[in-house]
């Protein structure tokens, strides 16, 4: 411990977790550590570098706040966030595939009946939503809670607007005794993540686009099935093949119709895998 | 793009980053994923272990402000900092050995006279510091300028009393001609890095203890030399061998010798390397 150089540091990082009462928690720090070292080691980081990557956390930490994530926005375009969802949701063939969370979900959304406008006020060309919420054996799964949220027509989320006390284009929704739901919004179009902070800047700096296609955002709730956090893209949106946060899957992009009236339809059927046995 | 999974991903979001105009950012980047990805694989992160990760540089950043730095306490912690520090100081023998910066240093301190008492009312029992700045030849450095920070008795930095406004117990030194410096201060006790964050939790999960030996901090900067960055140790002082921040070098720990009236004198000379040719 009095001479550690960069070629034991490693060792003795490691060995100061050895009484780290949870083994999880041990395992991951471990781990965490030797690809921290490994990495400053490639790349024989400066410590000027080092420092720029001090202010880089601290300016993610300044700019975070409850209604905007910059350190989920970080893991969003590094990817993290899309391979930990890949990990931890290898669901089976016919299931619904899930995909980011994002920065803009809101706990206790508004609560809507079914058939309801959860724009509440949000700009943007009315769309109906419907569909339904089943099982891989095709069966329906009744009274399934859906959580919705997505942007306006400006590319902004309710959150984003400063001056906005209400919920827009987001709310919570039951299926009926079917697994039915349907209710309005508006359609959703490709929007920028926020990119007026160190995140966006590092997009500049790597040639990098904020863009996401237009997409839906849905959380699914049943007792007895596995929570699907997932997305509805769709078909005609630009950005596809170059999402910024890496979350298109191609089963997850849908067609959503133009009416004669000029409104949109999107009908998606959501399918739940069954919980893991505790 | 549109069917990225945890095999995939890695590479999709290395190739994100082909249009980086710096090629060294691009290098960083590039390294920073594959280590990234690699330890969520490894460790197969959950999607819960995930938000906890975004929980916890969330806490970072809300407590760092212009006084505390949560994310250098974390990169001390980790080993990061000293491993930065030793990459980037291959000094040649003879020469004084660099440590952790920390989070305590402040930029602009007050400049005083040698010979000056630079504790300038933080409470502890006085303590002289006296040596000479040289190069590897011997030769003394004239005018070398060393800056100088330290705790005071109860393990506080000025700049963690939130009710003071003066520095304390910090100052700039000017060496004379000979190279030779001497000021006033207080003797150093070991001290807890503040542990009340997020980065305390840590080391409070994993049975770790906050403790740093006691040491006292120098910058020592001369024209056509590097900058030494490093602390003087207590030789008599607990935590030499478990320093928090794995900063301890054998070669800089001294004896601080008690003097006759209680007070104490410590003497150091520091040897600068020359700077490298641009
Ligand atoms: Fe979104
Ligand atoms: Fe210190």
């Amino acid at each position: 411990m009095r001479n550690l150089n960069q070629d034991n540091i490693t060792q003795a990082v490691i060995a100061s977790f050895s009484q780290t009462a949870d083994p999880r928690l041990q395992q991951i720090l471990i781990s965490l550590v030797q690809h921290l070292h490994a990495f400053a080691r490639e790349v024989e980081l400066t410590e000027e570098e080092w420092f720029k990557g001090i202010e880089f956390l601290t300016g993610c930490g300044h700019i975070t706040d409850d209604k905007r994530q910059e350190f989920i926005l970080l893991s969003d375009v590094l990817g993290l966030s899309m391979l930990t969802v890949a990990m931890n949701n290898h669901k089976p063939e016919g299931c619904t595939e899930a995909t980011v969370f994002g920065p803009f979900y809101v706990k206790d959304a508004p609560q809507y009946e079914l058939g309801a406008d959860i724009a509440n006020g949000a700009k943007g060309t009315p769309c109906v939503v419907r569909g339904t919420v089943k099982n891989t054996a095709g069966e329906a799964i009744p009274g399934a809670v859906l959580d919705v949220w997505q942007s306006d027509e400006d590319g902004l989320y309710d959150v984003q607007h400063t001056a906005l006390a209400q919920a827009q284009a987001r709310g919570q929704l039951q299926a009926d005794g079917a697994g039915a739901f349907h209710f309005r919004s508006i359609v959703a179009v490709p929007y920028a993540i926020p990119h007026d902070g160190p995140v966006g800047a590092m997009l500049q700096a790597t040639g990098r686009h904020p863009w996401r296609p237009a997409h839906l955002h849905f959380m699914v709730q049943a007792p007895g099935y596995e929570t699907l956090i997932t997305h509805v893209f769709r078909s005609d949106s630009d950005y596809l093949d170059s999402d910024a946060v890496f979350g298109v899957r191609q089963s997850l992009v849908c067609d959503w119709t133009q009416q004669a009236d000029g409104s949109y339809l999107l009908t998606y059927d959501f399918v739940l895998n069954p919980a893991r046995k505790g």
